[in-house]
């Protein structure tokens, strides 16, 4: 066990690796010791948004410079998550999770620890239903393990990239004499991010896996999880899970703390975040300190915040969840100063109805 | 000189004038206090945005049935400025600006009035040049003077509503053997409240007449005004004018105050402005104490807030002003707690590159 | 009976009503002749396009000058349809049904006659079901009754503006103990255009009334009428119909003729709808002669047109109604000649999955 | 001499390189054969379409299994264009123009060849200038010779890739104490392009090169060439060159002739281009003998076309060149029944203002 470390790389486009490249040739850390790659990156966010599959195409070029591994089987060993959508001030950037050298002295407080993993690949019949939760549950238990989190309540963040429902594998769930739970590709999405969620809900114990049925996975918005954010991607069949929290056993200078913002404004929340590392809120320097703010963000569906309407969910041009990562990162970024932050929309079961997780990653004196 | 009154009056839909007849069958206001209504309507802030004028017909149509004026001609007696744009969470609302029944009795500490006037009507070739500049000056003044500030420093907001060239007045131009500012009607926009904006700065003192030539308009954004807040309509072919400030005079228990946003997330500048009208942006009741926030939103010329890039100059299919007023916004509800406030976009002169005048109206208690 | 006059009136804006006050001022007809203004108003089409509101508006405020009737109840009288999105080169514009005065001689061969009523309120439970289908039949007929047209195969063309369900609405169906055919109010849209569509079809006797069950509506696309063409609109709360058809005791000198379009490239169908009017699809004066062309469009639903792939489906930041008007008005302009089109989107049951129904209004030397 | 070969690949996304692989594997050419890649990719054609580089990338991997080269390399032999925007029911496709072997029999007839060639990079400063003009039209030039084209009116399409103007460029320029045609980097575009397509002018005998001066560029739209098409790209430096037309050399089985349209709408010009290769334009079997269309398409300036008014530069939610691709791919689907064209945007001084070159590739018997 050896701690995590995190390095925050903006870009100047999707494709721009060249500050990921600079970190290569400067041995932060290398090709091996890299556990995910997470981006922001300038796209819509939605079905159409290609900056995210050009991003990884990019990064699988310039990691398979470094590494005998040939580009197209860089994700086998490196989770890659692009995930679309910089609207308002949002930075686009990458932001590197690598294990840190086993030599490192080791700290007495908990520090930031993280851990990946994946599921086989899911039957289209599985994908949005309870079988999903529970595998999703398993992979959130192994990720945790194999980051030495023993303690539920030290998970503070987990991402999940999970596959979707396409015409393809709806058919294949025919042929198969199997029902699919939606036959809207789209709608496959929100389903299959509600069931990583409640998995993340399960493993964490924050939900009991008897509580979880077909009916409530993306109808019943009072369940959730608060440390969960998952987003769907068509070029994959299973989900892939990392797990990030703190550990007494790690030597990472960082470490991660998280609340959960009850609807878009809420500043409160995310102040809490900030003081469960350490941070105040009203230090000048707050901002030097904080490695990045990781955040899920929705407009509430009944198109109502503290008692004022908005119009997210009638503007036909814009969808809903752009309208809502740039107010959540302009809210973020009022309180840290900074512009850059990781706000991910599309948030079933990740928080309230019209809120979502927050996890501040500090660097500690 | 008796002070003025601000209601707001969040609205269902643009044409929605349940809220403004409530106030008028109520007789918190009649036709004739009623001074200015300045919307924020819901449509996209652009070229095509109708929600402006399905909201100035229909509010004509409510306040000719509780005057003898004909619904065409309100708009000679009551200026309509309705500003398209309530991105992000931004609550559509009206704002009504009426003169107070001369009976009250009368503060010793400075509180709000307001006085309206209009320019005679604009020569093509004038607009978005220096005789603009000018007239515009001498409407600011006039309407200072009717609304009973005698100092330029007691000034802290000015709306103005533009014309703008049109096909059609561009050729007038030319046959009357004249050039225009620009062919592009689009950018004719952004010329007129350029020039607006520093007839406000004029006026004001905060520039020198002799400073402002046509050189500097729409060019050297290091000259603004510090409380002007300029759009342009196609529907006139002068400008009119709502002066706000504050006088002794005034019987009024409201007050405004004002500062300057250097970035979309000066979150001091919004403080400083709710701290200058004797509120404290850490109350938690603040909101309660605020009428509105009155801003103007651009996104920075250059890509860059804060060191990092952002995309909104890139962004083809959201326009730039649609980005920054949610940001702004989403500042604004972050320190005040409420999603309602007034943030206009296309700030040219109107505060420094990327930033914009804030003014907050407040309750004296 | 005396058949129908029509003007297509080009309009410089929404609320452009210049070229209705002209015909009103020649007195091409009066407020009392004229039964329905139909507009193509150049807003987005979708949820918040304004441009409909703001024509009706002003279409009120204009008639309302030649009639003793208050502008808001202008609707009572007159039909007003507007219809958004005006995408790609299509020319924003009204057309104006007028009944001619009785004294016009008669023809012998058919010729343009129409018809409107109204149906009564809907119960919120009644719309996107049986019920709204079976009232909306009972009006299509009383309609066709009123246009003199006793035979269901001289109806051309039926256009239909239909209720939808709200917030407010699915609330009271609760609290009388009912349920609603959808909770999402946007889908509601659908599902009311689906049974007004299904409401023409059993009709003109395309469909038996007994096929008509909950099932069917908007979920199977096989079944559905070749000459209705519905809307839905948020401002009222039952349905309106103007039925157009030929008949023999009509003096008009126009005459309606339609097809059905099999997908948005379909020519086929529109030289048949141009021919059906006695009109030669390739006769250089063809767009001199033809009044206007009426037109459904929708994206196919499996994304596929003529074997190859559209994404239109996919395009998260244009609407697929958006594209498919583009397509549909382009089409047709390129075998008339002329950018004017009524191409209107939303084509459930009206006309086969990725079709729709076109008609022909010329005039007859 | 031998001739060019052209094969038309639909695709289901940007980077679905599978039918490309089909061919390389079934030997219908080998890498060294192929000289260009055309694609038309699902992305908005904008600024921000990553759909373009995404392609790039994904051909680049491709190619790069099937030749020694390194995938970043295989620019430098391959013509890699890929431009964006298949709105309304363009389908996404990729073109690739490949040399055939010198063994096949010569016809007698002039049939399809083609050649490539690139300028050396431009200096900032004359970008969207007479040297960009000059240097363009002798590539031409090179590109038609290696084509085996000596006959200026031989000459039916040329495809070109230009840099543009970027804010590092234009920091170098001013370094150097230059000039640049203009600080904005979405304007250098339409320069760059302007340019370019005057250089195809000059090099077809068009237009004289003494008629080109700084002020002709982007300035009069009635200078023009009528088989230019051009298109800028922030990935390069200098201008690449594709060159089509017919040779009595040519041993391909396929032929290729152009026309220009006036407007949009202009089907005339189509079917004359149809006619030019031999085909009729009522030939039911038409589009089994067309192997492509490649057309430039631009919305008019003055918003008008046939005496109408279109609402395209008006709409602030919807690119003018995403309106104009949209019309011209449906308007050349009514003549052949297929969706499938290359349809670009942003036609400056190629073809007249609001038309723009067409080509046909066709299939001899």
């Amino acid at each position: 066990m050896s701690g995590l470390d995190v390095h925050v790389i903006p870009t100047d486009a999707p494709d721009d690796m060249s500050g990921l490249e600079t970190l290569l040739e400067t041995e932060q850390f290398n090709v091996d010791q890299l556990i995910c790659l997470l981006g922001k990156t300038e796209g819509n966010g939605c079905v159409n948004d290609f900056s995210r599959g050009l991003a990884t195409m990019a990064a699988e070029r310039t990691l398979g410079a470094y590494t005998p591994t040939a580009p197209a089987e860089i994700n086998d060993d490196v989770m890659l998550i692009m995930s679309g959508g910089t609207e308002g001030v949002m930075t686009p950037h990458l932001t590197a999770f690598s294990r840190l050298p086993p030599t490192t002295p080791r700290n007495t407080e908990p520090r930031l620890v993280g851990g990946t993993t994946r599921t086989t690949a899911f039957d289209p019949a599985e994908i949005g239903r309870v079988p999903q939760v529970n595998a999703t549950a398993a992979a959130v238990r192994t990720a945790m393990e194999r980051a030495g989190i023993h303690r539920p309540e030290a998970v503070e963040f987990v991402q999940i990239k999970c596959p979707l429902l396409t015409a393809n594998n709806i058919e294949q769930a025919r042929a198969d004499g199997n029902t699919v739970v939606t036959d809207d590709t789209y709608k496959s999405m929100a389903y299959s991010r509600a069931a990583s969620a409640l998995g993340v809900a399960v493993a964490t114990g924050e939900l009991s896996a008897d509580a979880v049925t077909d009916d409530v996975i993306c109808q019943d918005p009072s369940v959730y999880s608060s440390v969960a954010s998952t987003s769907a991607g068509v070029e994959l069949d299973h989900s892939e899970v990392l797990v990030l929290g703190n550990s007494p056993e790690s030597d990472s200078d960082l470490v991660i703390g998280s609340a959960v913002m009850e609807d878009s404004l809420d500043t409160a929340a995310v102040e809490r975040a900030i003081e469960t590392v350490g941070l105040s809120p009203t230090d000048p320097d707050l901002s030097s300190n904080i490695r990045n703010v990781l955040v899920k963000a929705q407009a509430s569906s009944d198109g109502m915040i503290r008692g004022r309407r908005h119009v997210i969910h009638d503007d036909s041009d814009i969808q809903p969840t752009r309208h809502a990562r740039s107010v959540v990162n302009a809210v973020v970024g009022a309180i840290t100063g900074d512009p850059l932050s990781y706000v991910s929309g599309g948030a079933e079961h990740q928080g309230p109805d019209g809120g979502g997780p927050v996890a501040v990653i500090a660097q500690v004196e």
